[in-house]
């Protein structure tokens, strides 16, 4: 089989701002990601950051790329609003999109979702669990009831997206709140995996459990079809039933026979 | 009990370009639509077309409407992002939105969906027959098992939007097409309701089944709520259950007590 | 408009075999309820337990009811298979169901969801804090952010239901859990919530948001359509389009015309 | 890996009744269905009938499957509700589910589901056209726009089924009507697949294409994940957060500590 070509993309600024942060995470969050996800033999991993030409992710990459890992908080306005186009067309064509964390408020996760995509959050390293609400899920594959993550920030509802299609996770936290910490979307033929641990201030990425969900959604999120066939006009002469064209039209040139359009099976 | 404030936004295009269309539609189709919906004694109807100041919709406008209908189709680009902006702003905090036949490929729709909402058609004048699939469903109300349209345009399947919350309606088309016609989501606090018959080359909004789905399909939309107190900082001193803070910080100010967030009950 | 006919069924066993509970609900879980739900005019009310003759639940009665609550906790299963179908057929027609706390486990929610139901609980009179999480829903109509109970159960996932189509409430527990404790599905054409709070050890129903909540639950679940018309046979010669009958048969009779069987619209 | 181990359930009754069946189906649909999937050689495929011992599925067999495929018609009332019961169970913990044709009306359809599963029909051999409305599943892999049977059953809406997580199909009818063909939910950990086409009297299951979507089927609903580990009670001591029992019990024992019942990770 083919290796699964995984793209993990991270702004990178707390991690070189923050002494603190430094020490968590030395060459960064999509180092500390990479470390984690290349023990899987299948995948062929690269890592993209903002400062990078063309913002980390050239078509060419993208084009490569099955899927794509998302980390950014502090420069969400600075991603270029071309490059959420590519990305959002790439994800609505097949790819999978694993957005982490403070990614909830990046522009490509908010242009997938159709909503503000807003929270409550506080950061007081208070202890968060993040419980299994869906253990027949992939993405819970190898967890207990629950993993327990001692210092964490508390991200909490309402959390302004749409109904999940599958809800994996739902987190407790220390000061009291609750937040739907692990969700899943389809959009388009390109499946979109939302996890919420990974405050840069605390050593997140590195816990074996939380690594394991993030493997896990990688292949959870491989792209599994094809894009579907529209726009797309379908000639009268090409109708699957015989039709006589009948009354006014504004589509100009509608009346012309056009080429086949439709897909056969393969 | 207060009107429902409801206005139906048309671009206005084909109806002053085409003599067919003028035919059927003389004083546009926000003005047969605004006939339809005025039998209704419970709401106030406004009409707002593109060719208005502020293409229609001034803020002030747009503030006092808790259902918004949205024709559009030969000039969705033209419509300004700060309208839609503004649109999508409405919606998530908890106006209705009734979007018909064409404006599929609007802005809005688009922005609100998250996906590239494409689909196939063909401008034949065939059979369409609109089946109630969710005869419990509101929107369905007064229907028989399915409304029949001597001459529609076809849209067909597949329909590039996000699985739909309720699916009401699908249809059947003469030449061989079937179509989900009738699609209902959530979007923040607002309602959404998609219905594709509409086409302006034939009478299809002055039949009487037609005329019905959208006025069920307006009251449907009304809003019901209040938008998500988000995004929200909460401060640590006004964590519900009594906290310390902990570890480093990345947030600025975020040691600091902040004014009471939290919502009560009314 | 015509009063909303609600009926109230509690098992009624608890209260009248511990004092403890007596003491919090002297006439019975179902009169505090009703006592709750009565300050709204527009309803109907009844109640029912489960030594009354046919389990307090009468064709006619049933028949007679737009939304029904349950309670029940100790005698799941001396509840009667037959009644059973009958509410079930009832639901499916659209008649609204509330399910209230260890009703989950009850055969009539079973039967409806199709799953086990199963959950995880402590009777430790711990804190719950029930978050609203979809503050756009009716059913949190009138609601701050969350509901604090200083006593409760804990329930606890994973939650054995299909995955909700709205989730209003998530809960926080002071011993380390979270639970979806506002769940709403559809079923045919009606509507059935499921809300957790009110374990008959503490007094929950007299908490004047957590009667809020039923009160809007039972509104929200009103019927709003009419039954499918299904299972039919559709007649060769009722055929929409004109069809002629080809190939064999397995259906006795199903070569002769039947009588119509086409809902008109109203 | 492992193989897949899929079992193919079949009343068998209308191939040995029928001569035009027989002629069709001379070892009956399991084993046409049989034929199909053995192409796939990582799959160990048995089948079972109502006729044989335990109505063909003993414990031991059903305890050793994966996927199990129904086809059931003229005798749904004879399968005893013991072994519904053990098939809802082995569903809910894990195995997949394919529901083929006029298995929607079969008890354990219509258990797992919950709703009356009923639908029009017509038996006229009219024309079916399967269309893809979900291009990017895994279903649809290797389809083209749509699979056309000239021959095939009407099967019309309302569909009484809840609404499904996924729709994959919808086919057209020469009649005029319309159908969800293809629809796939979760219960528990199970993934269920209901695939419409497939009436006796038409060579349905020798098509290629049907063929395709079965074996894609079967793939979709392999196992992915572990039953939920409920219900179950979790003793105060073994609480995640410290807690002091308070307040009066009606569970008996309630108060004593238990064994250790949390799942690690793995």
């Amino acid at each position: 089989m083919r290796p699964l070509r995984v793209t993990i993309w991270n702004e990178h600024i707390h991690e070189r701002k923050h002494e603190a942060i430094a020490k968590i995470y030395p060459r960064g969050i999509h180092h500390a990601l990479r470390e984690s996800l290349i023990k899987d033999t299948g995948m062929e991993i690269r890592t993209a950051t903002l400062d990078q030409s063309e913002q980390g992710l050239p078509k060419a990459l993208l084009e490569d790329t099955d899927v794509l890992l998302w980390w950014g908080h502090a420069a969400h306005e600075q991603v270029a609003d071309e490059l959420v186009d590519r990305i959002q067309e790439k994800v609505l064509g097949g790819m999978g999109l694993v957005v982490l964390h403070s990614g909830h408020y990046s522009k490509v996760f908010k242009r997938l979702m159709g909503t503000g995509c807003g929270l409550c959050w506080r950061e007081a390293g208070e202890r968060e669990r993040v419980w299994v609400v869906n253990p027949g899920h992939p993405i819970a594959a190898g967890l207990g009831d629950c993993i327990e993550l001692e210092q964490s920030e508390m991200y909490g509802e309402p959390f302004e997206i749409p109904t999940p299609e599958e809800l994996v996770f739902i987190s407790w936290f220390g000061g009291g709140e609750v937040f739907r910490s692990g969700c899943t979307w389809t959009r388009g033929s390109g499946r979109i995996f939302y996890f919420s641990p990974g405050h840069e201030a605390y050593p997140i990425y590195h816990h074996p459990d939380i690594q394991k969900v993030i493997l896990n959604g990688v292949h959870w999120a491989r792209p599994r079809g094809i894009k579907a066939n529209v726009p797309r006009e379908v000639p009268v002469n090409e109708a699957p039933e015989k039709l006589q064209r009948k009354g006014p039209s504004v589509h100009d040139g509608a009346r012309q026979p056009k080429a086949a359009t439709r897909r056969p099976s393969s």
